[in-house]
């Protein structure tokens, strides 16, 4: 198969990416550099979540942040929630609101970071759609968290992932409603390249109509190498982060590398003429101004290696 | 074509990566690092150049290095050799001997670099048969740098590179040689996975039982993909450096990324089972002892994001 003509790019920096700093970040810094992301192409910009301030104090600003940045028409923007409560406020403030339900193919990663096994995960389903219902929102989407490796389990079997796969779209066509894109987050960092391939094609071969959308961390360098090998089974739309923020907290060290960088990522995707609709010159302002605003020195190649002046 | 089943990594880092770094290193430190390296199942080692310490002080102990180092039986300790004064230096130090011949296929960087074209280099070749011969080395490599792009010239066309290189081998037969591997050098990290894939299509197209060796530079992030995509196309021999030594002179930010990184690779083999016959533990402490040599951070992924203890 060869690459898609076009590739979508969800950027997640703003959220994923500032979540994880140390260092309070300022909502003129946050605003300023979603702005700027805002200028480069890119349609969608994960730019705040509606958590609670005390788990997460530096997303404590999300209302604030959605006020102030200059929305474009070209642009979705996004948030993440966790519960009802959040959604609540996202409908509230007018961003894109996807019905997706997050699952973790890890039992003991999804305790961990979650409070509740995948099973219980499971039982859940009929309560978020009847919430995303109530906001006329459409489920149609599936996140399954650590779908390749775990820091704790090691490897995901494929099988299990399907299985969960299979469970949720299940439920979800129970209540009337229909899955049509699945998210594979590889959260901690181990996916590889073969893997990769083969639980896309094992996906696609079950469900062929079903989009898939990929969240690569590059914490142990595999990052790109796996974008590329998704590409070539048809994949399409990938999140990443700007500058390559949002370092694991599940790495070995502090200041691991984080998502696959936007920049690296449209950049190699130029070059093979795949196209992302975006420009890379802004997109490297942006990366930049990310590491000014952070104050410490981020994963992203391009910005240290250069464009060719064609 | 699947990946092949196992794959040669000629380590680079203390010849090229070291040769970069602006403050001194000790010749006790490269011999720790060597010794240390040499214990990790590595078969190829580039320890030192033999150049002129005018223009590369940093390698001024070449000697030194090579007397000092506890050599493996099992190791390969190469060196790089510009004239044939350097290629009578390191025969007189017992290193691992190859008749190679260097090429560049971007002529301004050609000029840049040696200054020499790329037609006053191929004419040069009979000069080298002939010194090689003197040591009885058969002349059975080429190696071209900038072979995938140039910070001066661009992208570099397939067909200059073909051209080069059967000059080069009508050179060779000439003189009753015979290639038997070409080394394909990424020099200024300009590769992306599907230009390697055709490349490397083109030469096995046309050279059925040709080697093909790759030098891979992760300057814009593509490093591991490239490697992959080669992977796919039947490569099974890389140069790397430990922790990704080796950085960019012609990036545009000093401090760009090097070589790809030794344990990034083997880690990538290591997971989609394809066999290296290094250990990954023993690779990490090399990685950890060179920034600790070098004095700063450096671009390697596994040692920050770390191995799962399976």
């Amino acid at each position: 198969m060869g690459l898609p003509k076009s590739l979508t790019i969800y950027e997640v920096g703003p959220r994923e990416g500032f979540q994880i700093e140390d260092g309070p970040i300022s909502t003129n810094d946050k605003v300023k550099l979603i702005n700027c992301l805002s200028e480069t192409g890119l349609t969608s910009i994960e730019v705040t979540s509606f958590v609670s301030p005390k788990w997460v104090p530096q997303m404590a600003d999300a209302e604030e942040v959605l006020s102030k940045i200059n929305r474009k028409q070209e642009v979705s923007y996004r948030t993440v929630y966790l519960n009802v409560k959040g959604l609540q406020r996202a409908y509230q403030n007018d961003v894109t609101l996807d019905g997706v339900l997050m699952l973790t193919a890890s039992e003991t990663f999804s305790k961990k970071n979650t409070n509740k096994g995948i099973d219980e995960t499971l039982s859940a389903i009929p309560h978020w759609i009847q919430a995303y219902q109530e906001f006329k929102i459409p489920v149609d989407q599936i996140a399954v968290m650590a779908a390749f490796g775990c820091n704790y389990e090691g490897e995901i079997n494929i099988q299990k992932v399907m299985n969960t796969i299979q469970q949720a779209i299940d439920r979800v066509e129970e209540n009337g409603e229909s899955i049509k894109k699945i998210k594979l987050a590889d959260t901690m960092g181990w996916a590889n390249p073969e893997q990769i391939k083969e639980t896309i094609y094992t996906i696609k071969k079950k469900w062929p109509q079903m989009k898939i959308l990929l969240h690569l961390h590059d914490t142990r360098g595999l990052g790109l190498a796996n974008a590329y090998a998704a590409m070539q089974e048809g994949v399409d739309e990938f999140e990443s982060a700007i500058s390559g923020l949002g370092g694991c907290p599940f790495a070995a060290v502090k200041g691991a590398a984080g998502n696959i960088a936007t920049e690296d990522l449209a950049f190699m995707c130029m070059e093979m003429g795949v196209n992302t609709g975006v420009d890379l010159d802004l997109l490297l302002d942006c990366a930049r101004m990310t590491e000014g605003i952070v104050g410490h020195s981020l994963p992203g190649h391009l910005m240290r290696g250069g464009l060719f002046q064609r």
